[in-house]
């Protein structure tokens, strides 16, 4: 099974893809979309929406896992990741993806073994888990490592039970 | 000049698209485009983008006219909002729309020449404004209709300058 995490952002979207038999993960494609401040929104949205279809389409994951949002430090920064999370969202029906979200808490709880941990422990553990050669970066791509990994032992506990 | 004003959002995604001369206004077309909150969220979305698309491509509009969000009732709400404005945006940019936001207090005083002004106030000015044989519906539609009169009104302003 093929998973790609999500962790959108107008800035930077991060992707992560990893395949899984189960037990253990490997690590498919990762990185960020970044896109320029400088340009006009809707050109910013439309670079992620075509990268991230790109990557759809070359590399045909089964399901999206992205981070359930309960949090921002205002209506403007809610609406702003809203816009970017929708064009993700897009992207897997386009793409025929379920789509599995999960909160900060179970994400964490599912790579780190503990809810509050911080950005480096996520990517540490991310590394560990995936084997990587260095620590995943941006922390975007981690973060999204991360959600793909929590996906990935749901489905194996629900396949235990 | 053929504008589109887009009222965007998850349950119902108004739009209306007008040709003005610079001083005369016609409707094109107008409605809204619904989605069933039984759907899985991104299927709402993908249903948003596809049928917009296929007006934008029927349609052929030069401008996109939108609602610059300032308020939410929270950050859910924020959040919703953002994920359908987001596909309207990402229409814009695929058919290679400029895209023009205007406040709420812009969009009123542009249609009825009163920031206060109520809904019903707001559909009555646009069918007088476009000569429509009834009141634009749903309220969705006629607040697209606005943003698109809205901005036909700014374009003039900014040619007469």
């Amino acid at each position: 099974m093929r998973i790609i995490g999500i962790d959108p952002g107008s800035g930077g979207t991060g992707y992560g893809i990893i395949e899984t038999d189960g037990s253990a993960h490997r690590p498919v494609l990762y990185g960020a979309i970044q896109t320029s401040a400088k340009k006009p929104f809707h050109e910013r949205l439309l670079k992620i929406h075509d990268e991230l279809n790109k990557i759809l389409a070359q590399e045909k994951a089964d399901a999206m896992a992205i981070e359930e949002v309960f949090y921002a430090a205002n209506v403007q920064a809610a609406l702003r990741l809203g816009h970017a999370r929708g064009i993700a969202l897009l992207s897997a029906a386009e793409y025929g993806l379920s789509v599995h979200e999960y909160s900060p808490l179970e994400i964490k709880s599912a790579v780190v073994g503990y809810g509050r941990a911080d950005k480096f422990q996520i990517q540490a553990m991310v590394r560990l888990l995936l084997k990587l050669p260095e620590l995943p970066a941006p922390d975007h791509a981690a973060d999204a490592l991360a959600v793909a990994i929590c996906h990935a032992n749901r489905v194996k506990f629900a396949a235990l039970k």
